[in-house]
């Protein structure tokens, strides 16, 4: 337990601390509603990008000074296992997440790269003994290797397809071996570079096949996790299948697997695809599809995925306002996707890098119950729609009028009145009460 | 029939053409394939952009110079008519499409609108026993009138739900009047301004229970259109539910209407939604909901709609690829929804704009045709997904393996041989085929 | 006085304020730094957003509900002139803003449109006897007519450029009249729609000789206003000559035109054009070419001019941070270029998107100051720099230092220490700013 | 020479040519107007995409098979000049161009790295002594480092700065060395992450000091190259300093270099810079600022540099009139800064795509010269501006004219007869001349 020496166990300290690695606002214990903010953020930390990632970009090569970087192989895998334990305990996180690359090495083939899992698994399931850390959820990369250059599930190639689902067979088993409460797909090779070479049907039915088989064998083993697809629009692909929360519902409903999956939405693929992170969360949320998150933001102008670490209280508020009006994300949390900026190299910068999404999640809760608490949207929503309480709206909702009627109805309407929406009104209330939410304490 | 006396009628002349007012590559009668240019290309104009549209954008008024620009109310709507029989006689167009308010002006009511309607509808019906030109769609504007401001269907005020519904249908029982072969729906206020006041989950049970009341009495009426979604993303909403085809095909999925609907896929929609136009008329085609298309083009660095004539001949290809592989477009056509530049002012511009468009088309079909003739695209397709027509690849077609093996199969693999997706080879012989196309003729 | 009768005169009521109709941030009283509120934040209001305006939108028609909207002609204009100033007394701002167009309509020709003008320039300067409301500046539409469908400045045809220029001559003497302090260029048209039909060389020169026109008239009448420059990208155009600061920056000097103008810096052209806010606020402020800002927002996932009012408190942190940095706007000030939203339609909202936007701002300035007194980001960027104090970095930006002694200097340098960019702990320092601003009064 | 044993001297087939491995439309010695098309394209090959590049992408390790990729150090980087100018032979190209890093390896330190580029760059000076291909520029790395991470001449650190100085030297050196026609800078961090830890405006000036201290070394040592910057809006950077032509230009006036530089266009870069590539091109023409090309093009649906091989002829048709216009390129030349993609890993896509390549200028260039001499475009040009070449408009020109003066002539005018801008018409005209090229050869 040294990766991380110079910094303890990081504590709340309260809105004025000047201590960088402290909460200033994030109070686990703190009660918000019915819970606590542990309980109702349930965040998770995203093995790759904190262990494993060196901060390389298209233009330059990795920058992250490590205290591990100077390791190899399996020794490189178990001083991370080390670390990240260390790191969970200093902040005091409830979940992690990992894809099955990022934990241990690739082998020369299958068998060696599932004895290398088995190998940190074990570390994993025995550090986890004694650690309050659990598992959010866990993957399997299926887009880094070249063999992947094609696709996974949705290869040209049935050999790659093959592979793919055993790699997802022994996710499975390790989902289940270290109790994992959701297993995630995101298919980063899903999709196509190119219309022009690809049949986009067979690639589809195939990508539905594959997701029967999971079904199937997570049922069979009795792994109960909840399964996510997590929606991306592109890159690395020009077009990826699960473009976004929509596109994988209309998926999921053509291949009868709508009760088997819910979503894992990410911001930064939300705003890529064109959505706005709550939209995402809120169409899924009225779907019955809201499942767990990734919690990043992107840069609102550079048109590739930049996983930040998400400070902005605006987005964690509208966010943590679908997740209450969700009641919560069940058995999903909000895992870190987010990487340290290539120019904030320091070790350090990971754990205050946390801290700002820690604290910025625990801002947009509290914002979030507050406007719930008062009633601020609902009432606006409620009077908004009170005529379809009543009459001719009454009808309509009971689906007891025929176009016929509704017709006749309308000849006897002269001006509609209409009310202001009042969007004005509604972000500056919106921002008296992130700006008064910290006033009185 | 005096609005356009400075064009003669539009004959094919040849690629050779010095003819401004020539067709130099659309020649209806020349047969490709299994039919005449005339009766895969299904052109229709569109009359808001034709006869209605005045040129105004946000930060400038109407440039347009009409002969009929003098005219007011009826005497407009009548002069429009002329106008339109005209030019469609002039270019020998078989379809054309409009919306309610495009053909005649609103009244101070519904019932007042309504009769404007019938006097025009009943004019055309006149126009249409000597013209060949026939009803592609009819659909009715459900969003410039300032009681649509909160949207139609999707309305909080239910009021405006009845009122849209009135509208709709007038507009089915015109649609039958006139034999129109499609019905469409563009929700061009169905989505949010923002979500902060918004109710999804209602609006989008009222948009499903609207598209019911529809279906059921154009059933009711003997009224045997298809029906028709046109997805678009955004403008003038922030968010329009139906987003893309994907997001189209999961509400209509949701709501039991998959059999009701097919899609109308606007090029310029689909970039503005990130998807190439082919993509969208693909996506449909695999799932058989490709209906109809509106034939336009975007500017790629602009982020709303310009609505420009289609002149790309990369675009066209595409697009005639899909809807001869979709086996034509059955009753649906090509809608030119394009407007000419604000700074193409003069009336002789509509009619040079659609021959370009038209050339562009017809150009589009006879490369795809030859592409087709030649499987060139398919063959590639064929080679590279050969994998899955024997072994193990047959066996995941035909879903009789499991998981485990799959990965039995997967330990027995040693490096898997890819082939390369050769985009740049595919792409240079696509050149090959546009700029040899009119080499021997 | 009884355009807004409904609302009373707009009060500062503190942070927990209810009332839709009061300031909860912005106290013009209020000391911050070394001046007022009032002093520092020099709002205007934007004549033809408040009270031109119809917010019509490219799909719809007007819905503006407004107590003047019966009138027409001089009767509407004078109307608006009584509203303009009891909305400026009720809001108490000190500025306003106009186009020619917006206070008067056009005539038949040059000579009646500038009789109207004098009209209501003559009721706004008696008006102005009594209020404390000035000019911030003026301008002439020379983009909305259909004369200028191909430019104005920049026109193809000599008789534009040459009325173009006859309105900016009277604007010049109408901002004399009312004493503007500044006077503003937007090139709405100054672009083109397509380079395939356009002689940029000549534009541009011509775009040159029009400015040097200009800046010789104003010295002759001794109007010495500051004249502004004011980017955007594109729309209407598709390529605007003015695309954003650097651009401008570029043409002035190259036409020796640098001393004679600043740059109009509007929030929502920045985004467009693919830069932040403060990117433009800070670009032109170290080239001394920070004139004056259009404050408003745009939504970053639309691709047109939403100009909605600025709400966002990150935005209006780091544009009062460059304003303040910049010893203030000087003559400038802080125009709302901004529209309520269409559905936003009532006459009051007026008032509430003035005051929401005027809190944004007055909690961004405060924040700002607050970051300034306490040296936060001037910390960071002195620490990071401060190699360029001593030996080397001093001789570099003393221009001592060849080429050759600093490879000399690199042969000397084993690994170069890096230090982290930090920019995470910099963004949680300044949620905490904004967070804890109105926690300790 | 064996490494493209599969792939025989590339020649010219002609248009109907099924060979993979020849040209279609590129014939080097064929006379386009003044001159061969090998003399007007002078296309440069890239050496870092075609040998150095292992198409690793954010997501996914490298797929190249390379017949060198068993090689480590010295021998890879000899391994991959004998490759090169076997392929420059094949291809029969005249230029090529590289970064330092490209060619050799880094050591541990400058003296290292600076000896490993003098083993290679004697090697290269050896084979071009039997080779006609000639280096139209080379440039340093001075991107990809972690020693670059804040920056190189804009680093916060001077110690950076003397580095970046270092290898410029060397760059300029070898430049002289090898014959170089230009020297390139592209400033891939000379940009900021973020405006909250930067001081842009010291950034700035040591940009502008280490320009003037290249052009001195360079004068000094008698290298006469043309000097180059190549722009790029972003990425890696979040804003970069050369954003575009027109801010390189605005920097390079403000800080007096503005006679020592010419700008190397990127197709790419202008695209992500909100133009199209002929805009960026024409701005540097009309400005004398044209200096050399890299040919590539992006995807319009993706936000960041996907470095396509060029193969949209509208582009290169384009393109090429811009050059033509300019008299030709000078110095500068045609570099594919372009990749195969991802999935086109086989050594012979890097020949196709270049094929695919050359072939599309090859017809870019032909189409554009038949638009020339028959003065297509240049008669819509002129007849659109007459109006300045008398009266009013040649006192407008000739800066004869006062504001005054044009007030008087604006109360003359009535209406001013426009003229329609026929876009329509000149795309049309376009489509027909990109068609008809080849129809009668």
């Amino acid at each position: 337990m040294t990766y991380f020496s110079t910094v303890s166990n990081v504590r709340y300290e309260g809105k004025n601390s000047t201590n960088p690695f402290a909460f200033k606002f994030y109070n686990a214990e703190e009660v918000i509603g019915d819970k606590t903010m542990e309980d109702h953020l349930r965040f998770g930390v995203a093995y790759w990008h904190t262990f494993t990632e060196d901060l390389t970009d298209p233009f330059g090569v990795g920058t992250a000074i490590r205290p591990w970087n100077h390791l190899k192989g399996l020794d490189l895998a178990k001083a991370r296992v080390e670390a990240a334990f260390e790191f969970f305990e200093k902040l005091s996180v409830p979940y992690f997440c990992f894809h099955d690359v990022d934990i241990a090495p690739e082998g020369e083939n299958l068998k060696e790269s599932n004895k290398n899992q088995d190998v940190i698994v074990a570390m994993m399931k025995d550090y986890m003994k004694d650690s309050k850390t659990k598992l959010l959820w866990n993957t399997v990369n299926n887009f880094s290797h070249p063999r992947f250059v094609h696709g996974a599930a949705s290869s040209n190639h049935a050999d790659v397809f093959a592979y793919a689902a055993a790699k997802v067979k022994k996710g499975l088993e390790i989902g289940k071996e270290l109790g994992a409460e959701n297993y995630v797909f995101w298919g980063g090779r899903e999709g196509y570079e190119t219309l022009l070479n690809t049949d986009m049907k067979l690639e589809l039915d195939n990508l539905g096949r594959f997701f029967h088989l999971a079904v199937a064998y997570a049922k069979e083993i009795g792994f109960d996790a909840q399964f996510l697809i997590e929606p991306k629009p592109k890159e690395p692909t020009s077009h990826q299948y699960d473009f976004d929360v929509a596109s994988g519902y209309a998926f999921l409903q053509h291949y009868g697997l709508e009760k088997d999956f819910k979503f894992n939405i990410e911001a930064n693929h939300a705003t890529l695809a064109g959505h706005t992170f709550e939209h995402e969360l809120h169409y899924a949320r009225i779907h019955g599809m809201l499942g767990s998150v990734d919690a990043n933001q992107g840069h609102p102008l550079l048109g590739w995925d930049t996983d930040e670490f998400p400070t902005d209280i605006y987005a964690t508020t509208l966010a943590m306002y679908e997740i209450l009006k969700n009641g919560g994300l069940g058995r999903g949390g909000l895992n870190f996707d987010a990487k340290v900026r290539r120019g904030s190299f320091a070790a350090e910068d990971l754990v205050e890098a946390h801290i700002a999404g820690m604290d910025s999640f625990a801002v947009g809760l509290k914002v979030a119950q507050k406007l719930l608490d008062d009633g601020v949207l609902e009432a606006v929503v409620e009077d908004r729609y009170q005529s379809y309480s009543t009459g001719i709206g009454k009808q309509i909702v009971d689906e007891t009028v025929s176009l016929q009627e509704l017709e006749q109805h309308a000849y006897t309407l002269d001006t509609i009145q209409q009310t202001s929406g009042k969007l004005e009104r509604i972000k500056a209330i919106i921002n008296q009460y992130v700006l008064t939410m910290y006033a009185d304490q």
